[in-house]
C-alpha cells in the first residue's frame, strides 16, 4: 500500500453496508455528510464533498467544516431523480496553513521575511485561476512579500481577511486523499409522501352479485379522492387460476361459482401480462388509470411472482418450476402445510437469467403499456434478494418514476435487506404496535438509526391479510386513533377499505384474519355510504397535504406527556417553517387529561414568546403560554392535530 | 449485479473499517465471529467460517450456528504468527432442508413416497465423499427410499439422527454465497502481555559525573529482572546532534559540556544506524542485548524519525528536508514555537519512496544486526499514517516477531488510526485517568468497543515527558496505587525509572514536566538502593507472571463497590481456570471500607458454594461466603490482588 497522502478519511455517513447499497433521498432533500478527517502533525487540513448526478459530466464540490473530535460535516442538495454518487476529498491546505503559521509568528513579534517569500511562491500559481480584481490583489501581495522595504504593508496583507478568502476560494491542495464513492438514489417525492387506499376491484359493483369491473372502479374514484388518498392499490388483476382454486374462507375445495384468490395468478386466459377478463380489458384498465390520474390518484399494481398450476408459464417454461422425482410439480409448501393452488418460482433453476429477464419485462410491460408507476410487491422475501436488487435497478434505469412497496411482514433483518436492495417503501410492524412505549421505540428505531437512510416505512392499520386483534370489534374511536397514528407518525400510510372506514372487523376466531375475506370471495359494499370516520380521515389527509412537516417521517420528535395512555409528538420542516404537534389518546373508551411539554427550545421560542395551536380537525385554537400545557381528549375525538403558530 | 445466490451475509464482526485493516490477535487466541446470515423463504440455511494462515495452501472450514435475530456465530483459533484471512460462506442446505420438511410431513401423517425419492437423489452423490461405513448406511437408505415395500424402514431412516449427521458432515451446498475476505494479524504473546521499564542508558554509571555506557547497563539488568520487568526500553542511543543542541531543562543554549537530547539524532558521528560513541560500540550493544535476553528481558529501541541539523541525511539527502525560499532549512515548528535542534522529515518530498525504503531499512538493520525485536516509535502521529501502515507490514513480513509501540499522546481518532495501521501497542490516556468513573469509562471503552479488536493499550503511570500532577509530591501509597492500577487494569504496562521507584517527582512549576529532566542531562542514581515500592512492584509483576488472567486486558469486568474512592474488578481466564479479583483504594491518605459484590454468577458459583480469596501481595487468605464482602484498605497497602479459589 504505497499512498503518499497524509490525510485519513473514515467513518463516513451516510453509507449503507460500506457503500454496497444506495442511501435514499427524494428530490430536493439534503444529504448531510459527516466523516472523521485528519492529517498527521499540526498542519491545517480542509475537506470537500464531491457529488454528481449520473447524467452530469463533472463533479460538484462543496466544502466541509470541522465539528468536534476530528469530525467534519457538509451537505448537498439532490435536485434530480436518479443515481448520485458522492465522495470526500481531504488535503493539507498549504495556503491556509502558511497564513495561519505566519500570523502566529507576527503576533509573537517574530520577523517573517522568509515566510513572506514562501507566501509569494504559494500565491503565484493562483494568478492563473482567479478573477481580474483578485489578480490585482494577489499581485500587490506578491510585490510586497518580495520587497523588503514593503515589510509593513506585507504584514498587513497577511493579516487581511481578503487573503484568507483567496486561499479558501483557490485552495492549494497538497497530498489530497479521496474516499471511496458512495451511492445515493433519489426518488420523486411520492416515495416519501403517499396516502394509499386498497380495495378489491371485483367488489366494486354497485349491484350485489355482479362481478365488479374497471368501469365500476371509475365510479368509486371520486369517493377515494374525497377521502384524500393519492395511491389506489389493487390486488392482482390478472387471470385467476382454475386448477386447485381456493374456495370461500380459504377452503381447499372451491364451489363452481367461487372466484378464487387474485394471488393465484394465471390460467388458460393468460398470465402476469394479462388482465382477468371479468374485470375488463386493457383499454378499460388504461381508461381507469387515466381517470384516476385526473383526480391525482395513481393506480398501484400488485406484483406477485408465483403461478397457479394452470399458468401459461408451466407449459412454456417448465424449467422455471421444480419437478419432483415422481414427475409431479412442486407446490408451495411450508411443511407440513401445503398450498396446492400456488406453484413457487424455482429460482435455483438453470434458466435463472432468462427468468429474471421475463420478470423484469412484466414490470416494464405495465409501466409502458398502462402507465403504471407504483408496484406493491407481494412476499418479496420469498424470492432471492439479489434478484430484487437487479430488477429494481433495471426498471429504474429506464423509468426512475417507478416506486416499489415491499410487502414483507417478516424478520427485521430480512425487511431491512429488501429495503437495501432498492424497495422504495416497506410495510412495517406498526400494524401490531399499540402501546405508547412500543410505538415510540419503534418509530425511534426507524427514524434515529441507519434505517432512516434507506428504509421508508409505510404504516398500515390493516391489510387484507391482517385484521389485527385490537381492531376486531373495536369502536369508532379506535379506528380514528389507528388512522391518526399511521398518518401522522409516518408520511407514507395506507388502509385496506372499505372494511376500514365501515369498521367491519368480523374475524376468524382467534386469528387476525377477516371472515368472508375478499381474498377468496366478492363482497358487496355500499359505495355511497358516508360516516364520521370517513370525514375524519379526509381531514387528516387534508392536513397532511397542506402541512409539509407531515410529509416527512424522519423529522419526528416525541414530547413528554405524563400519561402512559397518551402520546405527543411534533414534526418540523425548517425550510418551509411548518410545525405540527400531535396529541393523541390511546384509550378509545375514556376521557384522558395530561400536560404536554411544549418543545420550546426546539421551536426556538424566545423567553415570553408564546404559541397558538390550531386544531386542523376541529378548527379550534388555543393560546399556549406555558411550557407544560393541559390537554383533555375524549373518545369522540381522541386527538389533536395542531398546527403551531408562533406569536 | 447478477448474483444467483439466495443467501445474504452482512454485519460481520470482527472487522475493521470494512476490512481495510487487520483484526489483531496473539497466538492461540480465539477469533469469535458473528454475522447476520439469512436466505429468502423458509428453507434451512447453514454457514461456515473459512480461515487460512498466509502460509497455508488450503482453507480450513468450521461451522457456524444460529443465535438470535438471524445472527450466526462461530470461532477459530489462530495458532501461528502472521497474517490470516477469514470469510463466511452461507448456503441453502438441500440435505438438512429435505430431511426437516420430510419429518414434518411424516409427523403430520402424510405419505412421503415422492420425498423419499428426492432423498435418494440427494444421497447418491455423497457416496463419492464418505467413508466405507458411512457408504453402507447411505446405500441402505437409498435402497429403502426407492423401494415402496420398504416404506416403513425408509421412514425410520429419515428419523434416524445418523442421517442428519451425514447431511451435516457432507453438506449439500446450494447457491452458496461467500463474504469478502477479512484480514487478521497474529502476533506473538508479548504483544498482549509485557512489562516495560525505561531508563536512560547514559545515566547508568555507578560513578557520579561519568557518562553511562552499555557495559554499565549490563550491571543494572539483574535489578530490572528482580523487579519483574521483561522489556527494557532505551531512549535513542544514536549520536546526538551538536548544532543547536538543547541545554539542561530544555534551554536553547547548551553549555559546552551539555549532553543534549537523545531525540536530537545525528551528528558527524553518524545517524539512525549508528550508536552514540559515549555509550559504546555495536559489539558492546549486542552484548547488552544478549545479557538481557539471558534474564528474559528484551531491549526495546526508540525509533524517532527526525534529524539534528548535523545529521548525515542533511547532506546526503537534501530533498528529504524542506528548504525555504531564503535558502535555509526548515526547522521543526508549531507556530509560534520553534524547535531549532530538530529538522522534521519532509514527507511530501518527491523522493518519498526512496525515503520510506531507507526508514524501513533502519528498522531492519537493528533487527538483523543487533537482534532487536521491539521498537517504541516516537511521535508517530507527526508522520503520515499510510507510511506506518507500509513500514510495519514490510518489517513484519520478514520479521513477524517485531513489535511496535505507538508513542502518540494525541486526539483519540489519531491514536486509533495508528493502531489500525499496524502498531502493536499504544500509549494511552491512563496517565491522566485518576478518578474511579473516568478509569472505568476509559477501560470499558478500550475493552468493550471495536477498539478491543485492534488497539492494545499499554498503561504507563509516567514517562520522561509526563510527570503527572497527581504524582508530583505524592506519597509512597500513591505510587503503589498507580502502578497497581496500570499493571492490573492492562496486561501491557510500563514505568519510567528510576524516578518512579525512587518517587522522584521534582517538577517544573505548573507543568507536568520533570525538573532536571534526563532528556537534557545525565542524572546520577543509586542503582543499589532498594525500597518497599520496588518490592511491591516486584510482587505485582510476579502475580502477573503466574496468573494468566492478568496477562489479558479485554477480560476485565468491574464489580460493584459502593464507594467512589474504591474500585474492584476481576479478570477471568476460562481456558486455564484462572480468576483474579482486584480491590483498590484511590485514596493514598485515608483508610477506606466498603463491601464488594462478588461476581458469583460470572464465576459460575453454585448456591452455597464459597470462595477463598488469596492476597498475592501479602499472602493472607479470606473465606468469602457472602455475595457482598467487606474490605478495608489502608494507605500502607492500598489494594488487594486476590487469586480466587473456588471451595
Amino acid at each position: 500500500m504505497l499512498e503518499k497522502s497524509r490525510i485519513v478519511i473514515e467513518n463516513i455517513k451516510p453509507i449503507i453496508n460500506c457503500g454496497a447499497y444506495a442511501v435514499k433521498r427524494v428530490v430536493n432533500e439534503i444529504v448531510a455528510v459527516n466523516a472523521d478527517i485528519f492529517g498527521d502533525g499540526h498542519d491545517i487540513i480542509q475537506a470537500s464533498i464531491f457529488y454528481k448526478h449520473e447524467k452530469e459530466r463533472s463533479w460538484n464540490e462543496t466544502r466541509m467544516h470541522p465539528t468536534v473530535n476530528d469530525g467534519w460535516s457538509g451537505s448537498f442538495k439532490v435536485e434530480n431523480q436518479g443515481a448520485y454518487e458522492y465522495y470526500i476529498q481531504g488535503w493539507e491546505d498549504h495556503g491556509l496553513n502558511w497564513r495561519h503559521g505566519t500570523i502566529k509568528k507576527i503576533e509573537d513579534g517574530q520577523q517573517v521575511n522568509s515566510e513572506l517569500l514562501e507566501g509569494a511562491e504559494l500565491l503565484k500559481p493562483l494568478l492563473k485561476k482567479c478573477s481580474k480584481s483578485e489578480a490585482e490583489f494577489i499581485k500587490s501581495a506578491i510585490a510586497s512579500f518580495t520587497e523588503p522595504e514593503k515589510y509593513e504593508e506585507a504584514v498587513n496583507i497577511c493579516l487581511d481577511s481578503h487573503l484568507e478568502a483567496i486561499f479558501l476560494k483557490y485552495p492549494i491542495k497538497a497530498v489530497p486523499y479521496e474516499s471511496q464513492k458512495i451511492p445515493v438514489y433519489v426518488d420523486r417525492e411520492k416515495a416519501r409522501f403517499s396516502t394509499w387506499y386498497e380495495f378489491f376491484p371485483r367488489s366494486s359493483s354497485s349491484q350485489e352479485g355482479r362481478h365488479g369491473t374497471f368501469k365500476d372502479c371509475e365510479k368509486i374514484l371520486p369517493r377515494i379522492a374525497e377521502m384524500g388518498f393519492d395511491v389506489l392499490y389493487f390486488p392482482p388483476v390478472h387471470p385467476i387460476g382454475e386448477v386447485n382454486r381456493k374456495g370461500k374462507n380459504n377452503s381447499t375445495t372451491a364451489a363452481p361459482d367461487d372466484v378464487g384468490s387474485p394471488w393465484g395468478i394465471g390460467s388458460q386466459k393468460g398470465g402476469h401480462k394479462d388482465l382477468h377478463p371479468q374485470l375488463g380489458n386493457i383499454k378499460e384498465f388504461k381508461s381507469l388509470v387515466q381517470k384516476a390520474k385526473e383526480l391525482d390518484i395513481e393506480i398501484a399494481m400488485d406484483f406477485a411472482l408465483q403461478a397457479a398450476p394452470d399458468h401459461p408459464y408451466v407449459k412454456e417454461h417448465p424449467k422455471w418450476f421444480k419437478w419432483r422425482p415422481d414427475g409431479s410439480i412442486q407446490y408451495a409448501e411450508n411443511p407440513p402445510k401445503k398450498y396446492q393452488d400456488i406453484l413457487p418460482i424455482y429460482f435455483e433453476s438453470e434458466e435463472w437469467k432468462k427468468m429474471w429477464t421475463e420478470f423484469r419485462d412484466i414490470v416494464l410491460y405495465w409501466i409502458e403499456e398502462a402507465g403504471i408507476n407504483i408496484f406493491r410487491v407481494d412476499n418479496p422475501h420469498t424470492k432471492p434478494f439479489y434478484f430484487w436488487g437487479w430488477l429494481i435497478a433495471e426498471v429504474k434505469k429506464k423509468h426512475p418514476d417507478t416506486l416499489f412497496l415491499s410487502e414483507a411482514f417478516t424478520r427485521p433483518k430480512i425487511m431491512e435487506q429488501l429495503a437495501k436492495q432498492g424497495f422504495t417503501q416497506s410495510y412495517t410492524y406498526f400494524t401490531w404496535r399499540n402501546h405508547k412505549h412500543e410505538i415510540i421505540d419503534y418509530v425511534n428505531e426507524l427514524t434515529n438509526t441507519d434505517l432512516k437512510e434507506y428504509f421508508r416505512p409505510n404504516f398500515w392499520p390493516n391489510t387484507p391479510d391482517i385484521n389485527p386483534f385490537h381492531l376486531q370489534g373495536a369502536n369508532e374511536s379506535m379506528y380514528m386513533i389507528r388512522y391518526f397514528l399511521a398518518a401522522t407518525l409516518s408520511s407514507n400510510t395506507g388502509i385496506y377499505g372499505p372494511v376500514y372506514e365501515f369498521m367491519i372487523s368480523d374475524a376468524i376466531p382467534g386469528k387476525e384474519e377477516y371472515h368472508d375475506s375478499e381474498k377468496y370471495q366478492i363482497r358487496h359494499w355500499d359505495w355511497k355510504a358516508e360516516n364520521k370516520l370517513m370525514r375524519v380521515i379526509a381531514r387528516i389527509n387534508q392536513a397532511r397535504k397542506e402541512n409539509s412537516s407531515l410529509q416527512q417521517t424522519n423529522n419526528i420528535h416525541f414530547c413528554e406527556i405524563h400519561d402512559d395512555g397518551m402520546m405527543a409528538y411534533y414534526k418540523y420542516d425548517e425550510e418551509r417553517q411548518n410545525n405540527t404537534l400531535m396529541v393523541v389518546s390511546l384509550d378509545p373508551h375514556n376521557s384522558k387529561q395530561a400536560s404536554v411539554k411544549v418543545p420550546r427550545h426546539e421551536l426556538s421560542l424566545d423567553f415570553g414568546q408564546n404559541i397558538r395551536v390550531e386544531d386542523l380537525i376541529t378548527g379550534n385554537s388555543y393560546n399556549w403560554d406555558q411550557e407544560w400545557c393541559f390537554v383533555e381528549l375524549h373518545p369522540g375525538m381522541p386527538f389533536h392535530l395542531f398546527k403551531i403558530h408562533k406569536n
